[in-house]
């Protein structure tokens, strides 16, 4: 059966190519699956029935054979199990250094840069945004140093064989994309730039794309015309 | 070969019990693994030679038989792995929930809960905290109310087999503990105390506890004397 996944059907400018089914639209791609998407209106991911799928009312979603999943990483990493030798090597060792990539991008890297965007998107306005950006960007730059350093001259992190925790360390760093952050290190910046280079990226990507193909929600509407 | 972790000789009293190592020392307690530690000195985490084995410079790792890795989660998985229907059920699509649950826990509930911690704890002599509290406070409830409401009755997240989803989830409940965020809700306030129950979970505590052996650094020893 092709497994399905959830995706919106319309998201702000900003959000477009960041919406994180983009990473399991990949790594679908990366293992030659085909899939079929359900889109959900803004406000949809909230209501009991995709609750049930997803308990934070959330996207992504991936139902295959009575199988229901949330998680991109989780999904990224069954996709990738189910299909031996495209996102996970099969050596112990180095399939064990992948997933410590899958986990590093997650929660050693992504918490900093997702508390950069709140700050300068979500919560722009709030009075305590703007004192606390140099904090927050301090720990962010931090952090990417690190992974320059550790990187190096690699073409991905663990070496020579693209992995799911490649797919989802450059998907993390692209929420920091022109920011800055990244471009202050070339090797960061050209092992993103390599990433968003593989057919199957290219794929994922103009078909999260092709997906926004609903309405803005009234509220986002009215603030666009309070706002003009 | 017996596994080496890495652990503090000395963390302020806020973290005791609270470092990433235990989420390792209880996995590998469910397994019934011996392990050995080697303790660092507050600092000697960002030296180049602990950096060689975590780019971050944080604690915990885990060394086995020339394996070196990092990321509690990551390590937490390869014990799972390693030790199969201990931590991680043998059925394909429970084991796939279980990981689901272990990616929840560290990318969807970890990060409001750390943002909190920040703010009272590291960062709560700056101007920006208090203000900010209100909408920390926000995420972190509905992110809790939505976990409650998906644990239900249930015994652990999957149902009637505790996880590696659940010791994760388990632990970063664990880091707002007293705040009121998690007794809110009496079923994930007794989830916590189920896994905390466990002899694993004792033990772990227990051993993480008794290697705060070493002495504070200097710089902690002379705040508090400027704050006395
Ligand atoms: N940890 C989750 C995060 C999912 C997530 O943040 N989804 C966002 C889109 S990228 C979403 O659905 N936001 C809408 C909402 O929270 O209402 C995962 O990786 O799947
Ligand atoms: N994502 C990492 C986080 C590790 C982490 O935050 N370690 C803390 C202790 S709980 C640390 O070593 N902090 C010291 C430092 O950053 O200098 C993991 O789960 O292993």
């Amino acid at each position: 059966m092709t497994a399905v996944i959830t995706a919106f059907d319309w998201v702000p400018p900003f959000a477009r190519g960041q919406v994180r089914d983009l990473r399991v639209r990949w790594a679908l791609e990366e293992a030659g699956q085909p899939y079929d998407v359900r889109y959900l209106a803004q406000g949809e991911q909230k209501a009991d029935g995709h609750r049930a799928l997803q308990p934070f009312g959330q996207v992504p979603t991936y139902e295959e054979d009575g199988l229901v999943l949330f998680e991109s990483g989780a999904i990224v990493w069954h996709i990738a199990e189910r299909h031996p030798g495209t996102l996970l090597p099969e050596d112990t060792a180095a399939r064990a250094r992948a997933i410590e990539w899958m986990f590093a991008a997650l929660n050693s890297v992504e918490p900093p840069l997702m508390d950069r965007s709140i700050a300068t998107i979500f919560e722009r306005d709030r009075p305590w945004s703007a004192p606390r950006l140099p904090a927050i960007e301090q720990r962010a730059t931090a952090r990417l140093a690190d992974l320059s350093q550790r990187l190096g001259e690699r073409t991905w992190l663990d070496g020579e064989a693209f992995t799911a925790g490649d797919l989802l360390m450059i998907s993390v760093l692209r929420i920091a994309a022109g920011s800055g952050l990244v471009e202050a290190h070339p090797n960061l910046a050209a092992y993103v730039a390599r990433g968003e280079a593989r057919p199957a990226f290219g794929r994922a990507l103009a078909a999260q794309l092709a997906g926004f193909t609903g309405e803005p929600p009234a509220a986002w509407t009215q603030r666009k015309e309070r706002a003009a």
